[in-house]
């Protein structure tokens, strides 16, 4: 894979994020090639938004329930595989990457959140400590896919345990079923559940874990507001939906697993919770939002940059009172330097521009869509660029994007992209002057 | 009324936010009172929502459109008049506390926009401008009137009219009817759209061309970026609407009604908007956020913010690829400060976090609202903030806003308040250090 190759030579920022935003484009349409070839998807177009995003870890899909339960297991396994291996190219692109651009926005975000292993320089290190992030990825989808096959779930056989732990560790969300883990038995629910949680933590802390550093670990702040966030939500879903089941054992698995799969960013579902009550909705669109820990498999604006943003307002608030107070804020018990703060509000407001202005374009032409109403407009552009899957409306966990034009998919397909590497690769692309030449 | 006087007295930013702040909810109280005596509206707490409704210029009722037209015209009358005052408070506000604090977020992006009269700090000059301002509101007020009465359309007597230019003069939108301006006749609908363009421009501009100063009112890079605006999302929303109307004139009166009425953050309607597809409700929640220009009597972020919001996030992207190049960006013609920015997008993500906490406080109890979605829940929090009046969905022009539970509607009031006063003013009122005694 193409996108492999450029950790190997020292580059440009800008070529580095080029090289990368084009891989990813370029991954899709190979992706493609599969499904056209085998007509399971025989449109282009239908093809790479599927294979956007598998690749992205989003999970939205073009197919309806009956055609995904009447899918072959090759393209089955083709498909949910791609999540595997985007959750493990995001790995390699944030090490690889990332901290090659010094003024880049992003690389102040991750120095300042990479508590444990430095986000290191050296080409040497970063490749060890790359190869660690891989054995810790693998080590986990292991575990897991272990855990599945010996759970006494006889629906859950080898076949659907290997596409569920690639579609959870991913943090993807492709199903072999059309009804999601909601075909399956609650100990598989319970434990996909865990999972997402697991593979939605920055991979930092396994690592620290490993070596021995348990003390540094638990002292991620991050992780901290991603577990809390996970707490509250599931508990204020429980409420809301606690009539609407059968026993208060169900209300809450739903709760929980809905909640892990959304804040993980994998959009797997166990029930179609696009009939909750509108706190519900609310709160989970609040989720596909914020997503999880950076230096994990997931998407979203990252529990990190929630918390800065934050913090910092209500030191806005403070400095209204007391203007002359100089007041930092800290993450991890270390302050955060201005510029980090700048560029997590810059990030923020960036991707705000994106998700409005890709609810537009997506809404301008979709002739076999008459019925399209703005929040499902709204949230299939979160939805995508959040790396979520599913979304509200009729792209909710019962629907499915087909309903989208040709050009619709292609702005969500950039969307995902664009979310999956943190916006300024594929934004670059558009620019005019990224394909200047060098002076 | 209270918060006229704080203006004669030196007062420390503190002070003055507080004052601001608990005048307007005080003012919304006293405000209440007629309805209650009067019984047209019993219960305290839809009173006191349809006032900080009236006085914010907000324009979001829990009337019915059986009630607003059965109502007494003394108390349309006062429901209209509050936002004539309200309109004017704003203007005020403006020019009365805003500049007292040098380190308030708010300051810097005045002093960036005005570029007619400068804000003076002078109470002898604070006090000639205001009196200008107040004469210009004036002055559009009664042009509008008198051209409303000289308008070849029965429909529209001299208690309509009045009533109509309170609302639009305001940006406020209550109307006397429950089919808004849509009562009226073609003619009126456009006077109507054409003023609540004109109130939504910066004031300073109607001051420099008075003054005679016309080459500098047009530099006015704000009002440029409004116009454009209208008309971008007039001649969109026409070319989506126009299959839906008899007639092209109908389509596009309709189009550039709404437009006018939602960017100018009045919310009055021609027409059920509601019924509309996807990218006209698209862009008119896109209109709800950005409403008009900064020292006009309108809310939302401000078509200035806006500006500089879009220019600064191109140059992010520019820095991706030149990370040494130091480029500033430019409004009316003069570079922009980091403060000016940074106070810019502090604003923008507070904006955002009360958008979502309030749609997620309101959707948490509402015994009355069984089908509330997440839509409604979200525009209405939208709508509210921003100072606009009607939302999407069950809050749309053909609704009210009277399902909602009281808790929600108290939630709903504050964020009038708080969009009306910039934000920070509340958001003072509920920190406890803001109580504190001064050291």
């Amino acid at each position: 894979m193409s996108f492999f190759k450029a950790k190997d030579t020292k580059i440009l920022a800008r070529e580095g994020f080029v090289i990368v935003g084009l891989s990813w484009i370029l991954m899709s349409l190979f992706g493609a090639i599969p499904f056209m070839i085998s007509k399971e998807i025989s449109n282009f177009f239908d093809a790479f938004f599927e294979m956007a995003s598998g690749f992205t870890t989003t999970g939205s899909t073009i197919l309806s329930f009956e055609a995904i339960d009447s899918m072959s297991k090759s393209m089955l396994f083709w498909r949910s595989f791609s999540h595997w291996i985007g959750g493990m190219g995001i790995l390699v692109f944030i090490l690889a990457f990332i901290p090659e651009s010094k003024d880049g926005t992003t690389v102040h975000i991750l120095r300042a959140e990479s508590t444990g292993p430095s986000v290191g320089k050296l080409v040497s290190k970063m490749q060890v400590t790359s190869r660690i992030l891989y054995l810790i990825y693998m080590g986990l989808s292991i575990i897991m896919l272990i855990t599945l096959l010996v759970l006494p779930d006889k629906k859950m056989g080898l076949f659907d345990s290997i596409i569920t732990m690639f579609g959870t560790a991913g943090t993807g969300g492709f199903s072999n079923h059309g009804a999601s883990i909601g075909y399956y038995a609650a100990c598989s629910q319970y434990t996909v559940a865990v999972f997402m949680i697991l593979f939605g933590i920055n991979f930092s802390v396994y690592y620290l874990l490993l070596i021995g550093h348990a003390k540094e670990a638990f002292k991620n702040e991050e992780v901290i507001w991603y577990l809390a966030l996970i707490i509250l939500a599931t508990t204020a879903i429980f409420f809301n939906i606690k009539n609407m089941y059968g026993t208060l054992e169900e209300a809450f698995r739903h709760s929980l697993f809905q909640t892990a799969s959304i804040i993980s960013t994998t959009g797997f579902s166990t029930v179609n919770y696009g009939l909750w009550p509108a706190l519900s909705l609310v709160i989970l669109m609040f989720l596909t939002l914020i997503g999880s820990c950076a230096g994990s498999t997931a998407g979203g604006i990252k529990a990190s940059r929630f918390a800065i943003i934050t913090k910092q307002t209500f030191v806005e608030i403070e400095k209204m009172i007391s203007p002359r107070k100089v007041k930092n804020i800290r993450l991890n018990f270390k302050p955060l330097d201005e510029a980090t703060i700048r560029s997590v509000r810059s990030f923020l407001i960036t991707y705000f521009i994106i998700l409005i202005t890709g609810t537009i374009l997506i809404s301008i032409y979709n002739p076999n869509f008459p019925n399209l109403d703005p929040l499902t407009a709204l949230s299939s552009s979160l939805t995508c660029l959040s790396n979520v899957g599913p979304g509200m409306g009729q792209v909710g966990p019962a629907y499915n994007f087909n309903n989208y034009s040709y050009f619709s998919k292609m702005i969500l397909s950039l969307e995902m992209i664009m979310g999956r590497l943190e916006l300024f690769p594929i934004l670059l692309l558009f620019n005019p002057k990224t394909w200047k030449k060098r002076i």
